[in-house]
């Protein structure tokens, strides 16, 4: 099978209670894609500048991340700064520096159009249909989006929610969009509205997939020192489609054991400053956690 | 075995999104004794006022609660006054009038100074330990409480946590008594000062139950109607109680399954107002809701 990941290249600036980061590569199709790589060999579309590391295109290529689809452009990388108190779930956006990401089209590479599974991360919902129409025959594809475009682009947004199967989304989003205020209900709501599957992130909380008939509860590994939360949901996100595509299987039974490896992958990432811990992260160490996660809740 | 349960039997007055109830019947140890009743036949101590209703003190009786330990005196019983907003973990205390509880002074009937486990409710940390030390040799003791005696009383707080075995409290009082904004150090912190388990009420996120060589999630059950979250956390704490009196064991095994019966008795009370939900509740209804907790976490 193949995963193609549309999303942001980016350079982030962070500040947590463990210290300050300054332009380190981060952005929502690099946490995917490299959460993804340690189940499949995603491809990822998104656009760089100039002054994006060579070392970082390196690593992609290591992890097999094909990068057809990343484009380098004249100017500068997109470039996002954010600060974390000591509630990993709230973050303040300090700046956003669009750069080369603001004229951005995505275009397909020809091999890219027959992907059998498609994530559009937090995207225009404009640029996320554009998107869903270049690919042929998609057997699953998934959305991510942000409460920016849940204010400003609601009709575009619930447009694409209806072609898609998976709607990823934080508890917050997931309640604003459906305009409601228990967390079940408005994903029963969202349900209604096209995608089988509603994967509720709850940041340190774990998450819920709703599915037709079916519910399911992560819980969230339970972390001592969550030095960057940032890329959890993405990573979360990566590893859940990553699996899918590895075991080439939709049925409940992959889509719970897919919830599983996308907690235990946002477990990882929040360990170290932005995608530093997957640097080092073995696929032995993701089997122990996921068995830890089994332990968790068994009873 | 035998379960005691120190707590405050009182009248409530809730506002809910789904509604408002004026002084219906509530209090830590009611919602505590009832949900533990499912399982074992607990001991009440608390006082009520003449105005406490016949019809309650049936109740008590028709499920096995032994009501030796609740006098009732001249005056009026505890009232307390809250409001709910849409969030069901937050709420703000309007109105606090303590009336014959102001004076109480539990003192165990000589049946109950055997008993093998105690749970001393949120009450004042000087009686919790007064109360120890009236009970000879437990087999188990178990204590909750809430901000203004951790704010207020830290230093009795504190020695009464050296000697139970299980702390149960939320989030923000963990975090708050052991000054520490990380839940699961906050835990290990107050795991250290003499309790062998933590259990960490997170409301509509379920609880995490720290020991001292494990951790246990349990999921909260995916509610769409939370009609009053009122003594979710005492029906927590007797579910998980009066499972582990039922079973005679305190093994890992057996803390694990009470975790997820505490679960159970928490997402039934908060179905209906105050007490309601447990006048109609069947053991059928339980063994069915245990299942669906095992459900939503297999994979």
């Amino acid at each position: 099978m193949s995963l193609v990941i549309i999303g942001s290249v980016a350079f982030d600036t962070i500040e947590t209670p463990y210290g300050r980061r300054e332009r380190i590569v981060g952005g929502s199709g690099t946490y995917c894609a490299l959460a993804a790589s340690f189940f499949t060999k995603p491809k990822i579309v998104g656009v760089v500048g100039e002054d994006f590391p060579e070392e970082t295109i390196d690593l992609f290529k290591e992890r097999g991340i094909d990068l057809q689809g990343l484009k380098m452009e004249s100017g500068k990388t997109f470039h996002w700064e954010a600060r974390y108190g000591h509630d990993p779930n709230q973050r303040t956006t300090i700046k956003t520096e669009l750069n080369v990401f603001e004229n951005f089209k995505p275009i397909l590479p020809p091999e890219y159009r027959s992907a059998d599974i498609v994530f559009l991360g937090n995207i225009d919902p404009d640029q996320q249909e554009d998107i869903l129409a270049q690919v042929k025959h998609p057997k699953l594809t998934a959305m991510d989006t942000i409460n920016l475009w849940i204010a400003g682009k609601p009709a575009s947004l619930l447009r694409v929610l209806e072609s898609v199967d998976i709607f990823f989304a934080n508890e917050e989003e997931i309640k604003m969009l459906a305009k409601e205020a228990n967390l079940i209900k408005a994903g029963k709501e969202l349900l209604s509205q096209g995608p089988s599957l509603i994967v509720m992130k709850k940041g340190e909380h774990g998450a819920l997939v709703l599915g037709k008939d079916f519910v399911f509860g992560a819980l969230a590994y339970p972390c001592e020192e969550v030095i960057d939360p940032t890329g959890a949901g993405d990573s979360f996100a990566g590893g859940f489609l990553g699996y899918l595509d590895k075991v080439k299987s939709f049925d409940e039974k992959a889509i719970r054991k897919a919830g599983v490896f996308g907690s235990v992958m946002a477990s990882f990432v929040i360990e170290d400053f932005g995608i530093n811990r997957f640097k080092s992260l073995s696929l032995s160490e993701i089997e122990t956690r996921y068995n830890q996660f089994k332990k968790l809740v068994s009873f």
